[in-house]
């Protein structure tokens, strides 16, 4: 790949985390081609310059191809299944970059058939939002072949920010996993305190900007004030999803062997919440149930706040 | 104060933290008037160009004095003391501004002491270190009257960055409090997955370039960084002074009727780690206490890391 | 005092508690004078064979005498008030002992003005409720001089079970908070567990027939069985008093400087049930709590069940 | 079974709990076969007056059979292996009663085994050591038809006392699992305050003395009462085995979606306590780490403390 231009990149997998992703190296000028199972939602890609194809075997014969589906058996089947990338016995690409979130089994399990096959395969689960997308905030924690790795870094780094090699094998799976639960736990804590402000007196608004601006400030704390300010919920993250990852990281820390009192504790406080309604909103609500126990109604500030992803740079 | 050069500045308290803010006033060109208990430690501001003075007194006059001293006594001391602040019958600082940590209850008296000699009195308490302020991030939270934080505004904005107006009395004392709460929270939790990720075959370095990189990373996530991965434990922030932070929130909590469980559960295990002996090292040594319950004799990586202080962006 | 009979008992305090304890004394055929703000109160007592006078200071000549009001300032009032037992400048009880529930600091100044007048102090803090007197399963806890102790044990074993002498000064306030404490992690742990089994299948009654039943049965986990199977919440004791005794079990540690991570998330557990709404009922709805957070729906099961107080005898 | 002692009995696995059970079924008189794999455990039994035979096959004529052995992987082999209970296509025991620590899942499969030879299979697992077994205070959760239980009710009664029947199935696991997760925090709890007296003056022995005789005293709290006192750590039961249970308990509360925050904060202590090297004690070591968190050395008082197993009574 002496010259990014001649590479080919395939995508497979365009939902609304898939098409933020791949219209960043449609936009930058790559030659890539998009496939979805519904092909509908591949057109918008089309839109944007890319090629779009039938089916994930279409995309055999691309150098590398990237892949954003939603879960363990999606991942076997546009790899391993009828039509997948290895469908075709005469090639395969040359290198499979997996961005889903699979757990590590299922990640081992199509990292042995792409090796069979002679295609490299990268472990590069993303967490984040299509908004943080847009920014081009998303950090990507990249496992496999320390030569694979330095293959794609070119495009890595133009689907975000930081990217990070973490090591062999599925282990970005569980640097992931460990990013998630400090999401949920920085989370809980700012539940907490921002509680506590608001019943010594100040307003939410007030508090969070000096957070914000603190040396505790970051693009999360900055990107969830909106809602802890104006209680506004539309999902980014479902606590079910966020319970999702607490449950992997603490099954995690029992194979391991690692005790994790706070983030146990933290996984408790997640599933009581869901059991308490809260599914289909964002899990900053986490807000809410820390307010219930201080007795404290809490209404909506109606307060503009910058939630810092306005620009791409910070 | 229409015009900055004109305004005569006091500064009260000239140790570490005191001498890194001071002198960014100092070198902004205003007219400062520095003292210390111990002159010989306020030469060092002298050097620089202000104006050294034996007392507190020798400070009535100036339009706004800042203090920044070891705690309530020492700010009673300077403010109301017979060489205080205050003991020229004759003249009153305009705006005393306290940067101290001192408790609501010292703060609410010594305010009073200021109003009824028609000083206003800002409570703009910090943390921070004195290589934070050197790399211009020092953060103020500030409450009293909205005019007097108005008026000094530019002299804060000089002494870091985010300064924000948090509302009256004492609340900037529970702001920074929450504050220091969620930085012993996120410690912790980085202590537990630090160990996670180590115990899943991550380097420390790795796992926390990459979150550092992501959005949970911050200013506090990356100058704490090398003492994650080469466990260079000098001390910054003791266990003990964090303790008492966390103290004084859950104090807080219980007089504002807040259940604080994660905080809580902190508060415990800096209480723990503290009676294991880990008294005079940084805070950071909550991660040697998350590897001895897994089990887990962590060795430096020493591998040189950036703790994101070198300038003064980001 | 070499026989009982001959002992002059003093009794301060006639309010539920105070006259399910007294009333043993009297029907054990003891001559025993009591007194209480509201006499009316105190001629139950009367009607079964005890003197009732008008004020603590008519006490004064007793051999012992028993205080039971509701905390410090009641404490304070029939010990050194005007009308007190030590107001009778000729003559002071022998030995005062103090079952109410008042704080360290208040137990010690009252210690030193009995001791300034001759009177020995006992702490003897009791917890429990008139169903447990009855039942004769109150238990008592003693701090102060050995000697005193030992005089006034065999009346101490009439009010009660279990008498024991835990040491000098006001030990014994500790001993009760720490139990107290035990009481709440107990009653959350029977709640998080019951719930669990709940929705494993198992009914509360079969599953708390068998932990009673065990070597986990006490007398506290039978009498709280009929809260939790039938779901009849009426008070014995409220979220608001255990609060209170967790409050006070987190300032010892504090000063101690004890970790207490379990006891410290129970308080907060017990803050959050005060916080969303339950504050006049037995604090048993703990278990309404953990049933809330893992989406059941409680049925009272109409069962009847034993509470273990029926008799003298376990 | 209409006369008790016509009903053919037989035991399998004759380790410590095992004998110390089966002999109380000899002592009482029963017609007990008995086997093990080791041939000559089983021969203590047949002292007593128990008839050995050599394989569990030699007791598929038995009315019914009590299986008491290490695990999942022995469980299925006595049962259902070349020389198991079920091994003889001509009969089968007509109640297999199994009182080992199994999962469900394992038990579910080999009830499944037993139904389809048409015999009956009750889950009973016990918890507790041979001392209290010898002190006739083994509990018994049961679970599977009603009827079988009532049939074999009256020889469950004579291996301990508080024989309770819970359900259908499996349940009986999941009860032994709670009341495990049970013994787990009051044990933490017992450490926390045991620690809290301690520090505030109170001797181990005085202040366990009263818990004991407090109606949160229980069988259990008396038996671990000497190690608490006199440091004596010989393991009934150790972190390791009590871990086990703690995971096994948090697994069924993922997937009954129970939050249960004091139990995985639990699990997690002593996740850390095995970590720090605590393995092969008693788990009342818990205390030690309680100390260590306190600063507190502890020394072992010497004191002669009655564990409560003296007598079969209470």
């Amino acid at each position: 790949m002496t010259s990014d231009t001649a590479v080919r990149v395939g995508w497979v997998g365009c939902g609304r985390m898939g098409t933020a992703m791949a219209s960043r190296l449609v936009l930058a000028g790559h030659d890539v081609s998009v496939t979805n199972r519904t092909r509908a939602k591949a057109e918008v890609l089309g839109a944007l310059g890319a090629t779009v194809v039938d089916t994930p075997r279409d995309l055999a014969s691309c150098d590398v191809v990237f892949v954003m589906v939603s879960g363990n058996a999606d991942l076997v089947e546009v790899v391993s299944g009828t039509e997948g990338l290895l469908s075709d016995p005469a090639t395969a690409p040359g290198i499979i970059v997996d961005c889903s979130t699979v757990s590590s089994d299922t990640s081992a399990s199509v990292r042995a058939a792409c090796t069979s096959r002679g295609a490299a395969f990268l472990a590069a689960p993303v967490s984040g939002n299509p908004k943080v997308v847009a920014a081009g905030q998303l950090t990507l924690a990249v496992s496999g072949t320390r030569d694979a790795f330095d293959t794609v870094r070119p495009f890595l780094e133009q689907l975000g920010q930081g990217v990070t090699y973490v090591g062999d094998d599925e282990v970005a799976r569980l640097v992931k996993i460990c990013h998630n639960m400090m999401l949920g736990i920085v989370t809980q804590a700012m539940a907490e305190i921002t509680v506590l402000a608001e019943r010594g007196g100040i307003k939410r608004s007030a508090f969070l900007e000096f957070l914000n601006h603190s040396v505790m400030g970051s693009t999360f704390t900055r990107y969830k004030t909106p809602a802890f300010v104006n209680l506004d919920f539309t999902p980014t993250f479902t606590p079910t999803l966020l319970r999702k990852d607490f449950d992997l990281g603490m099954a995690a820390a029992y194979e391991l062997d690692v005790p994790m009192p706070v983030s146990a504790l933290c996984t408790e406080i997640v599933k009581a919440t869901i059991g308490a309604g809260y599914v289909d909103q964002d899990f900053a609500v986490l807000l809410l149930e820390a307010a219930r126990g201080a007795g404290l109604t809490m209404e909506p500030e109606n307060v503009a706040v910058d939630d810092g992803l306005s620009g791409e740079t910070r």
